[in-house]
């Protein structure tokens, strides 16, 4: 966001649009994440953030673009692939291992997680949208460096390790994994990770 | 249901009581899922049921007990235990792989899951009543059968792998592993399982 509105500005934009476009994005996050994705409305966002109705589907076109748009990532993608891609594929595994384990860990990165899953498990047309979210910004990028055949698979069944540790652990609670340390989660997936990974289940493409 | 209503029966009840409560059960699971735990009333499951809403409140005390006593798991955990511990420690991963990607693989069973996600993830009261009937029905049970250093954060670690398969498969439906067959979510899950159920991973207790 701050980027674009930066580069709008260089360009000669009014001064008061990057800030509008971001009101509207962090309005459209809170009442996405309260309401949902099927209650929430254009016009319950223009009223939050006291704005025109009009200048939201200028800029975002649709509640579905509002929607994809205003996701929040609980991690950079790029990050990720700097953090567990750069030391080489013999260390893959690990640094996933450690780095899921502390994104599990921590609820600031959980938050948008949560979000996601809501939304995704409550209402089929958000589904649509977290998967299309998903899979373009995290899943793609990251299979681009997994290699091997079938990466996309591999890395799908990275990401379904992540998504069960946090239902599990955070949503119900489950109680000996609610406890478990941020290491014992880290030696618990990283040889998980490494058969996911390189391991020779997957049926050649 | 149906034993206890036997049994009933047998000690001379009234012979329409069972079919009461089971008419009180299908209706209070209809009712939990298409409306969440909490929009759904006793007063509205007796609406739907036909019956006094102070018979509910006879038979089982309050919206949790009635909650918890609905809720459908997937399979029974009886038979769980059977197929997955029956031939032996050296099976048991191979085993539990083969049933869970049975169970993932087949609407019938995703359906009562999906149910109790939606519940868990959507509302704090319905996630602890979830937490209790899983783990008291199927996590210690399952957990006691698994020996070694703490078996229930062991078993908690397969459970999470049934869930985030289910979640990213099913509810986003993110593509490969959407398509993934049968075959080969066992072969991806049987070593994991080994791990999780015979790895030196954990902190003993």
């Amino acid at each position: 966001m701050k980027t674009q509105g930066v580069a709008r500005r260089g360009r000669g934009r009014p001064p008061g649009e990057s800030q509008t476009r971001e009101a509207i994005v962090a309005e459209a996050r809170r009442q996405f994440s309260e309401l949902g994705y099927g209650r929430t409305t254009l016009r319950g966002i223009a009223r939050g953030a006291s704005v025109d109705p009009r200048l939201l589907l200028h800029y975002f076109g649709s509640k579905q673009e509002l929607f994809t748009t205003s996701v929040e990532l609980p991690i950079d993608p790029e990050r990720v692939i700097e953090v567990v891609f750069g030391e080489g594929p013999d260390h893959v595994a690990a640094n996933a291992a450690r780095l899921l384990a502390s994104v599990i860990d921590d609820p600031e990165s959980r938050r948008p997680m949560l979000a996601l899953l809501r939304a995704a498990v409550t209402e089929p047309e958000a589904a649509n949208l977290v998967r299309r979210v998903l899979t373009e910004r995290m899943l793609l990028p990251m299979a681009s460096h997994v290699g091997g055949d079938r990466p996309e698979l591999r890395a799908s069944m990275m990401a379904s390790s992540l998504v069960g540790l946090m239902v599990v652990r955070h949503v119900v609670g489950i109680e000996p994994l609610a406890r478990a340390s941020r290491e014992e989660l880290t030696r618990a997936l990283e040889p998980v990770f490494e058969h996911y990974l390189r391991g020779d289940w997957v049926t050649p493409a």
